[in-house]
């Protein structure tokens, strides 16, 4: 095949994942945002923010600027999780999507407004998604419970210091299954990568519970030689 | 942007990791396959086994495909790595290559003969290799040295059962130094994943190192919910 040949759309879209209670249980759980469609294929049905790449922007500036004119989200990284490329994945055209995915906390998550083309999901309870959404969505998760590295998603999740019982909240909200207390404090304590502060919880209790943080810059992104693949985030839009 | 407007041609290339000696020293390293230009850009270097992806065909299926045609080499299966799409990575048009890899064995490694075009070369030492192609290298030596589970590199490159020292050979060939033997022991055998067999190594030594096996089917590729990215190995070259 010569490339002039080539039919192949190439697009970006973004999983957004943010700690959020569950209404009716008010337990805490993985969410994300999501953009209705507004023309064919998939009119009306839910899809994950995404949109074409430009010829003059690298992929990640394209994820941001999707991400941001869609929902006005902004994490500062958006980190590359998979290109999907199956032949029939689109309809009536060929289109390649590469996938980044961002943690986020809650004061970021609070920036996308949601109104009748914008809403947050339960990651785990989502309706039928636009194209193959759903099996990305659900690549994500296995992803994140199961590749990521615990310090990196509690750095996301949490701010610089945190008490052991937060910690274990948010990894009880990553895996949606309770965590034996004394189990996880000892499992903890033997990664050695958590320095206790000489800080306590402030608020006058009997026992404050002691502050804890990270003994390195964990990075939420790591790309190692790659360095960050930074979203060009002071684009302005119009 | 209209997506008619897109000008970016997408492709594939392929990272083929497989141990081999470094004839001045006898060590075992990285090697890898590369390919010789024949055209422009970079006509005469050296670069990474790939080509263009097909309207019909799905990405792994091109690696696959490209893989096949410039070196012979046919690896069971080839896992995605990176996405690489910098607007200036190629020369007068915009290209996105999605990578893919594989670590082989010496019998399936001896499939790809060497010519005037098609050579391996040791991954930590490449000449300057066309387009972006030695931070690619770059990226997936530190990629396996750092993020792949050992036991995963090791299924790859050793048979069903092997011994310690095998396995430990393995380990300094794909880190580049040397491990304490007695250390290396108490770390694979607190980690739980390898099984002693009733075997030993066969040949009348005094006393034959023991075969171990890996505890359970440990997969080389783990794409979770997504399976297997299976090539078309299927297809007939003429």
């Amino acid at each position: 095949m010569n490339k002039s040949e080539q039919r192949i759309s190439l697009a970006v879209s973004t999983v957004i994942f943010a700690l959020r209670p569950i209404p009716e249980s008010g337990q805490s759980a993985l969410w994300i945002p999501l953009v209705r469609r507004t023309r064919e294929p998939f009119a009306g049905q839910w899809a994950l923010p995404g949109g074409w790449v430009d010829n003059d922007e690298s992929l990640a500036d394209a994820a941001g600027r999707n991400l941001l004119e869609t929902t006005a989200l902004e994490p500062a990284y958006l980190e590359q999780l998979y290109a999907f490329g199956d032949v029939e994945r689109s309809v009536s055209t060929r289109v390649v999507s590469i996938i980044y995915w961002a943690l986020v906390r809650q004061e970021e998550a609070e920036r996308a407004t949601e109104g009748e083309n914008v809403r947050w999901f339960a990651a785990d309870n989502l309706p039928e998604l636009a194209f193959d959404h759903n099996v990305i969505v659900d690549y994500a998760l296995w992803r994140l419970r199961t590749k990521m590295e615990y310090s990196r998603i509690a750095r996301a999740f949490l701010g610089e210091t945190f008490t052991l019982s937060e910690l274990r909240l948010v990894h009880e909200a990553v895996l949606q299954r309770e965590l034996d207390p004394a189990n996880f404090r000892r499992q903890i304590e033997s990664s050695g990568s958590l320095v206790p502060t000489n800080h306590v919880v402030s608020g006058g209790r009997h026992r404050p519970p002691r502050l804890y943080r990270y003994d390195e810059g964990v990075e939420l992104v790591d790309n190692g030689p790659l360095g960050h693949t930074k979203t060009g985030s002071t684009r302005v839009i119009n």
